[in-house]
């Protein structure tokens, strides 16, 4: 199915919206892309990156005649982009976003989503720890999930040009509830980086000795943790902001599991140890096999 | 300093075994490598990859006439194959070892080693996800950190003999004591090692189909557990059992921090989830910049 969209408005130009603005282009998805952001500086990088035609720091001027609106600024930001580009969404117009979140998306922006606009949130469910302008690549999204949620009452057909437009950029889509997909991504990813996150602030209280010890010798385990835990903090924390309950729901069962494990250890039972160690492996397998990751030892890392 | 062994007993030929095997040959550091191992299809597959020159059973033998003899087994074989083998070595032999815990190995395989032997334990600080003897090559070592951690009485020309060793692997060497390295590793490694198999273990546990859409949007963060998840069940249960003290003492701070993000979370108290997520990007550039990781976005992962 080809997809073409006349203009295609980027609300925020990070990691994400750069990424988009290259594959879009790169597919011939779009005629011209719009693109605002908050500070003039990032403004002008991506201007400098050439990753668009029309350059603003006024979200409402970009969205003016787009038939195609991406938000991709964090989630906090929701609630007074929607407010302010609202009443100037184009007739016919489809509105999407990127975040992180689906649920408290869909409550924050759809009050302020006309008639005649067709709201489709959606999640790439693709990354990495970088951010701003500079980072984005158009082959992020290649072989990676997005998943949308579609609102109630948007015409199948805008949904398809969506999942359409997705597809063309290299994704798999997967429609879902904003929910479901809240409590899935609060296990695949919400946890992962709280976790990641405090472990590395664990590391960070340690005296100042011990601290150059444990960065000497991070590769044998804890280097891995630091990666999701550089990414953005104020992306992070309006996830944990916005999805509390999931994320709640599955720390608890993570500390569940947590005391069994410290329990066995404490105990010396091998036993225990080696049946919760074994069980692992699999699931590991499955993300290789469903070609989610690379089957290279350590990553395919580089070693010298 | 030019470093030379006559011959070198490899008891047991893993992943890390079987790396010695090649970094030491490629290096010109012995002239004879003997290898001993537990099963005998292990054995063929170290004789088919040519890691070394006599192949045995019977780690008596693999020692004998051998002036360095390196443990390369799970830590929990050290008891068993140390009282079998220390009637065996060599005068003036050093005996060393590559386990990942060090107090517990100095206390069971120190008491087998008889007078005139030079007992070195050592641990280096690298290795993959993979095990067996085709896991390993010869630039593991290579830009990597290995610790060694002398007893007392040991004549520091043999120190300074197994510490050129490593380093005419490609190693750097850092000598300390048994206790310090463990408190140490337990949070660069060990606490690492069991939160990433405690999460991978939570998902585990999860229903067939919400399982099977966190293996597909694993690419937002669950997948980089995963990796050491999938490391040697047997190994890590050996780890578990003798380092127990500083595991549970790293444990509780790491409780104690997830406890605070919990409430932080349950409270809607961004402040401090920025907070506490901003501060750990300095370590990642620390790692970056002592070039124990790749700079490279996504660990350098493969984007199609
Ligand atoms: N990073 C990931 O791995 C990833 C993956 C999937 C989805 N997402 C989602 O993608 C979205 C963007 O993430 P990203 O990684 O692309 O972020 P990023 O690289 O940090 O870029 C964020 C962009 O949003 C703009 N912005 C920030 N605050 C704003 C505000 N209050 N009003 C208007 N614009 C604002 C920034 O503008 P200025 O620079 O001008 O301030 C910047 O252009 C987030 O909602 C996130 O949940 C991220
Ligand atoms: N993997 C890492 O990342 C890493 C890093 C640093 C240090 N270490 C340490 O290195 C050591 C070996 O790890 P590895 O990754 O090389 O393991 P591996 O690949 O699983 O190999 C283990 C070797 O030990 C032998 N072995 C197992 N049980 C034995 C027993 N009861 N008696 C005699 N031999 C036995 C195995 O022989 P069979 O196959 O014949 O049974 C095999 O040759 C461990 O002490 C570990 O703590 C590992």
């Amino acid at each position: 199915m080809s997809v073409h969209f006349k203009k295609l408005a980027l609300i925020g130009i990070g990691l994400i919206g750069s990424s988009i603005a290259l594959a879009a282009r790169r597919q011939g998805l779009v005629e011209v892309i719009s693109i605002a952001t908050r500070r003039q500086e990032t403004l002008d990088e991506a201007r400098d990156l050439g990753l668009g035609d029309i350059y603003t720091l006024d979200a409402t001027e970009a969205v003016r005649g787009a038939d195609l609106v991406i938000l991709c600024a964090p989630v906090g930001a929701y609630r007074a982009l929607a407010a302010a580009i609202g009443p100037h969404l184009e007739q016919g117009a489809i509105l999407s976003d990127v975040g992180s979140v689906k649920a408290h998306v869909v409550k924050v922006v759809g009050p302020h989503v006309p008639a005649g606009v067709s709201f489709i949130p959606g999640h790439p469910i693709a990354g990495t720890e970088h951010s701003g302008p500079a980072a984005g690549f158009a082959e992020l999204f290649a072989g990676r999930w997005c998943v949308l949620t579609p609102t109630s009452g948007v015409p199948q057909a805008d949904t398809d040009r969506l999942v359409a437009f997705w597809q063309e950029m290299g994704s798999s889509v997967e429609c879902m509830d904003a929910a479901h997909h809240d409590m899935v991504l609060a296990i695949t990813s919400h946890i992962p980086h709280l976790i990641a996150y405090n472990i590395v602030g664990t590391v960070a209280d340690l005296e100042a000795t011990t601290q150059s010890e444990v960065i000497k010798f991070s590769a044998s385990g804890f280097r891995d943790f630091t990666r999701i835990a550089a990414s953005d903090p104020v992306m992070w924390r309006d996830v944990f902001l916005t999805n509390k309950d999931a994320v709640l729901e599955m720390l608890g069962r993570f500390n569940e599991d947590l005391s069994m494990l410290q329990r066995a250890v404490r105990n010396g039972d091998g036993a225990a140890l080696e049946a919760m160690f074994t069980r692992t492996r699999a699931i590991r397998r499955s993300i290789i096999n469903a070609g989610q990751e690379t089957a290279a030892p350590d990553f395919g890392r580089p070693h010298e």
